[in-house]
């Protein structure tokens, strides 16, 4: 009992990324003067740069002396933005009052799950997903229920697992508080229909759960498909949005998003509390990022503009990358229609290596190729490259698995 | 057990910001068209402004596309010049892989308490405190053991208090970890002389806990005397230090501050190894803000000529409204060593009022006088003023006091 011999509480055996175990090795391989073929991090700004508009609003904020703490739950005409986007692009209505400024979704779903969770408690997450969905979890002492995706189907997701896994959950007495989505979806880059939302927040309303929805790439779309909100077919039922400036603006490093949590039920209005007071104790958001925000989301023209070009050189990407992975024999590889990520089945039986743990290692090592182990996402077997590179790059990573998987 | 009828969990009672109670009457008072004397929060910014140099680093920073994710402990040039400013400042050898950015010292502290504290686990912070620091602890589970400040001589710890309060703690079974130590102190101004800090550190070393110091004032310096940082005193002791551009620089709505780990005990790698894997679990901190960082560090001289127009007018300020309330019969009011805050004694025997909620309630409602009660900081009869606005704004919140002590 003592500071030097038993030091962290016991939540941080839970703290960590999952997929950041490779970052040693790739640090070690560039010092030596190798050059890297980085599929791995999902971060557009080193490929597609920042909208241009937000920058420039950005520096005016900082001129404009914008340095003050702001409000804890966020800048007034910075929410009233954030609900005019939902009108304009969901025709949702959006009270602000029910909506909250965060250093990025990370922090959204810090505050959902510190709000929400504690031993005895659990949420159901669909596999694969977001590995910081599961630390974050059970940092704060959550279980975390899977509910598996249908690869075949392009990773929809069943309703009739869905029921399945709460139910067992249920009668191992895990006290259920939400089912979180990812739409469009990180790693598997697919997205939901609004049939399979509609199926999801029935599910949530039987079983009186919260549905989260994140979605930071709801502009990032690569297909013909409509994306739908969650707040779209959650209308009644409680329903929290993520989203943010890091992926739509190309603005990662200015750590702005947002959680909305606009029903008006008893929980809803017990969360918003919670998320609330967990805002004031640690003051505010980035003030002069906020001020940009309201920018950001004002000029629609300009964004619009900057989405097209994001999409284009994405689609382009991807399009190629899934065709590419497909032609390599034991990897199959489902069409992204969101994001900027491909999630490559890969068969290992073919090969001498006995997960893709060992893959991902020796694909960095032999190949200087670095991607990411599908297991870091809940799914072994699996990859996930991000379709960021240019094609060229892109080519070296599918030409490094390819590699791998023959020798 | 479901999302509605039960949806926080335990810990979101401690979930608040205490001092902030009083919000809602002033907007309200506000929207009526009335001026407020606002003496309540900590924030420079409004009075002073922000040091010029930096918002220009900022801007390049912008311009110069800084927008992605960064190291999750920090940019790496930004961590080299925060050691190097203690170097210049207080002459420490610290290896810059040692410290972490953080989304200010709020995020310093959570990620502190997070990493350490659990039930049945304690710290040490000396009362009156700042509030987030009681409340931080809760949240986490923790117990908060008040070691009391000596009003008289300037609000110096206790080595008897601080020791007798340890030895009980422990005697009822509370596993303490850290010592906390605020210097230059929010919310009574005082600073801690070399003596008072030895102390502190030995206690801690002879009880085997770390000790934390909240330097975020450390160059808000109002008097001769010269500030001591807790890593000149704690070699070979456990220690962390927390800090940031917030209050030095004038830059609280930057949200970037700092802490530092330096010690190569058992105890303190695990703190850090806790701190970095927390720090990944939202990926990182502002980058165009640490950037300008380091512009904000590296400029010696521009820092110094923003310091010198500051401290002279907090300075000013300061020595105003310690001398117009002890013109106040029945309040009494320690000198400001450092910060910008005065934390008057106030004899509520001589008034109509019960306690300092209800008197800094009527003072807001009936004067207009906006100051925070001292039992939101841990201990009654008391106010906390703060120095930051002109002398002729001061004048009306002292003669608000005034009118009060009198009804």
């Amino acid at each position: 009992m003592s500071f030097k011999s038993d030091t962290l509480a016991e939540r941080m055996e839970h703290a960590h990324h999952p997929i950041r175990k490779l970052y040693p090795l790739a640090e070690e391989i560039k010092k030596s003067g190798v050059e890297i073929y980085n599929a791995n991090i999902g971060d557009p700004v080193p490929y597609l740069g920042t909208a241009k508009y937000i920058v420039k609003a950005y520096c005016k904020a900082l001129k404009d002396g914008k340095a003050s703490y702001s409000r804890s739950p966020g800048d007034f005409e910075f929410l009233d933005e954030i609900a005019k986007r939902y009108k304009r692009l969901y025709n949702l209505d959006i009270n602000s009052s029910r909506i909250f400024a965060t250093h990025g979704v990370s922090e959204a779903l810090i505050f959902l799950i510190e709000s929400l969770i504690e031993k005895g408690r659990g949420a159901v997450v669909f596999n694969p997903y977001y590995p910081l969905y599961a630390s974050t979890l059970k940092l704060f002492g959550g279980t975390i229920v899977l509910s598996t995706l249908n690869e075949e189907e392009g990773w929809a997701p069943s309703k009739e697992d869905l029921e399945g896994k709460i139910k067992k959950a249920k009668d191992e007495g895990v006290d259920l508080k939400f089912i979180l989505v990812t739409n469009p979806s990180n790693p598997t880059g697919s997205m939901c229909s609004r049939k399979d939302l509609e199926d999801v927040v029935e599910v949530a309303k039987n079983n009186d759960l919260l549905v989260v929805s994140d979605e930071i790439y709801d502009e990032m779309i690569l297909v013909k498909e409509k994306m739908t909100c969650i707040g779209e077919v959650a209308k009644g039922v409680p329903h929290m949005i993520m989203n943010g400036l890091s992926k739509n603006w190309g603005a990662t490093g200015f750590r702005i998003g947002w959680a909305i949590i606009p029903e008006e039920d008893e929980g809803s209005k017990k969360l918003r509390e919670g998320v609330g007071n967990l805002a004031t104790m640690r003051l505010s958001a980035s003030t002069p990022a906020q001020i940009a925000g309201i920018e950001a989301l004002r000029n629609v023209k300009a964004h619009q503009r900057f989405l097209r070009y994001m999409v284009r050189n994405i689609r382009e990407r991807a399009e190629f990358m899934q065709k590419r992975l497909n032609e390599i024999n034991g990897v199959s590889c489902q069409k992204a229609k969101g994001a900027f990520y491909l999630f490559p089945k890969i068969d290992l039986s073919r090969t001498k290596f006995k997960d893709d743990d060992e893959f991902c290692t020796e694909l960095l090592r032999k190949e200087h190729v670095w991607v990411t182990k599908g297991s870091g996402f809940g799914l072994g077997n699996h990859l996930r490259s991000t379709a960021l590179p240019p094609v060229e790059v892109l080519e070296k990573v599918a030409q490094g698995i390819e590699n791998l998987m023959r020798a």
